[in-house]
C-alpha cells in the first residue's frame, strides 16, 4: 500500500468521524448516523466524479472506501460518546482530509485536461462539499460558511499547486506542497484565529 | 405489462403521494407541491443512476414514470385535502415503494457487476433518498433518521438477497424474497413499535 | 460572439447576483458568499447535464462561465451592500436568466432526442434548481415554492415551444418565442400580483 493511499484513508476516516459526531449531536437513530457518516465521507469525491463524468463514482468501485467508512462508523458508535476533548482531535483529522481530498481532486482534474481554474474549483468543491452536504441534511447553514478558513485554504493550495508546476516541479512533489500549504493555512487560521470578513446586506 | 412493472408503478405512486402530502403540510403553492412530488418519487432512482453512471437517468428515458407521477399529482391535488386516515394508507404504499425500489436497485447493481456490499448500499440509497431529499428541501431533518425502521430494512433485505443467491436460488425469486423481507420488517417495526437506539453526544 | 451567448452571460450574471444577494443577507463570510453565488448560477445547468448524461457538465469545460461568475462575485462584494432598490433590478436579471436557461435546456433536450414532456421538465428543472439549491443550502424553504410564478412560466413556455415547432416554425425562432413567453408571464405575474393557489392539509 502506497503512502498516498494511507493518507487518503486517514482523510476518509476524518470526514466520516466528523459526520458521525455531527449526527450524534442531533439525536438521530443509529442508521441516521450511518447515512450522515457516509455522506460526509464520500460527498465531496462523489460530486467531483459526477461533475467531470468519472462514473461510476470512486466509492462504487473501491470497496476499501466503504469498509473504511463502516469501520469508522462502528468505532464512532461505541467510543464517540465517551471521548472528551474530541474537537481538537477531529480538527487535525479534518485538516488532513481537506488537504488530501483537495490535492487529489486537483490532480484528477489535470488528468482530465481541465483548465487550472476549473481544477482549483474542483479541488475546493471536493474538499468542502462533504461537510456542506452533512450540514444541509442536518438542517444547518453550513458551518464552513461562517466560522472557519476552509474553502480559502483550498483555493490558496490550488494556486500554489499550479505555481509549482509552472516553475517545473514534478507532479508528485507538487501535490505534497499543495496539500501541506492547505493544512498549514488551516492550522494557522485555527491558532491565530483568522477570520474572513463578513459582508452582509439587509433583507 | 409485466407484474414487476405494475409493482414499480405502485411504488412510484406511493412515493409521489408521500411527497405531495408532505408538501401540502407546508403550505406550498401548487407548483411547489409538483416539484416535491417529483423529487420524492424519482430522487432515489436518480441518485442510483448517477452513482453508477447509468445515464440519462431512468425517468428521462421512460415516459411512463413521468405520466405516473403527473397523474398521481393531479389526483393528490383534488383528493388529498379531503382524505382522512390517510397516514395508514400512505404507510402501506410507502412500504411497497421501499421494498420494490431497494430490490430493483440491488438487481441493477448486480447487472453492473458491483460488489454485494456496494449493491446493498445502492439499494438503501435508492429506497431512502427520495424521502431524504423531500425532507431536506422542505427544511426538515429527514424523518427516517429519527422515527422509523427504514434504512435498516433495506440493509437486511439486501443481505437476504445475497444469502439467497449464495444458496443457489434464481435471480428473479431472490428479488421477491428480498422485497418481501424489507416489507415485512417495516410492517413489524410499525406494529410492534420497534425503534432503533438513539446515540448522542453533547454539542 | 453570438447574440444568444450574450443573453446566456446575462442570465448567468443574474443568477450569480441573486445568489450573492441571498448569501449576504445570511451573514456568511466571503467564501460562503462565493460558493452560494456559484451554486445559484450553475446549479440548474449542472443538474440538467447530470440528468441527461452530458458530462463533464457545461461549466467544467467552458471557462467563460466561471470567469463570468467570479467577476459578478467581485462586483457584488464591493457594490451590493451600497445598492438601493436592488430587488427591482434583480427581478429583471432573474427573469432573463429564467427565460434563457429554460429555453436553452429545452433545446438541449431536443438535441438528445428526448420526449417533449421530458424536455419541458428539463427546462423547468434547469430554470428553477439554481434558486432551489441556493435556498436549501441557506436553510430556507425554497422561495419559488411559495411566492412567485416561476416553474409555471417555464412549463407554459415549454408548451409554447413545442406548439411552435408543431406548426412548423423553425428551431431558432421557436426558442425566442418560448423565452419571451416565459419572461412575459413572469413580468405579468409580478405586476398584476398573480398568485398560484395554495393547497394544504393538516399535519
Amino acid at each position: 500500500m502506497k503512502f498516498i493511499d494511507i493518507i487518503e484513508i486517514l482523510g476518509t476516516i476524518a470526514f466520516a468521524f466528523s459526520g458521525a459526531y455531527s449526527a450524534m449531536q442531533k439525536r438521530l437513530d443509529v442508521f441516521g448516523v450511518l447515512i450522515i457518516t457516509f455522506v460526509t465521507a464520500i460527498g465531496g469525491g462523489t460530486i467531483r466524479d459526477l461533475l467531470i463524468g468519472s462514473l461510476p463514482v470512486a466509492w462504487i468501485l473501491d470497496l476499501q472506501i466503504i469498509t473504511t467508512i463502516l469501520t469508522t462508523y462502528v468505532v464512532a458508535l461505541f467510543f464517540l460518546p465517551k471521548l472528551m476533548r474530541l474537537s481538537k482531535l477531529l480538527f487535525w483529522f479534518d485538516t488532513i482530509g481537506l488537504a488530501v481530498f483537495c490535492a487529489v481532486a486537483i490532480d484528477k482534474g489535470i488528468s482530465f485536461h481541465l483548465h487550472p481554474i476549473v481544477c482549483i474549483a474542483l479541488g475546493t468543491v471536493t474538499g468542502c462539499f462533504g461537510g456542506i452536504l452533512r450540514d444541509v441534511i442536518l438542517n444547518e447553514i453550513p458551518y464552513i460558511f461562517r466560522k472557519d478558513i476552509y474553502a480559502s485554504a483550498c483555493i490558496a493550495g490550488g494556486i500554489v499547486y499550479f505555481l509549482c508546476l509552472y516553475i517545473g516541479i514534478d507532479n508528485g512533489t507538487t501535490g505534497w506542497i499543495a496539500g501541506i500549504t492547505i493544512g498549514l493555512i488551516r492550522v494557522c487560521a485555527y491558532y491565530f484565529k483568522w477570520r474572513l470578513p463578513l459582508i452582509y446586506v439587509k433583507g
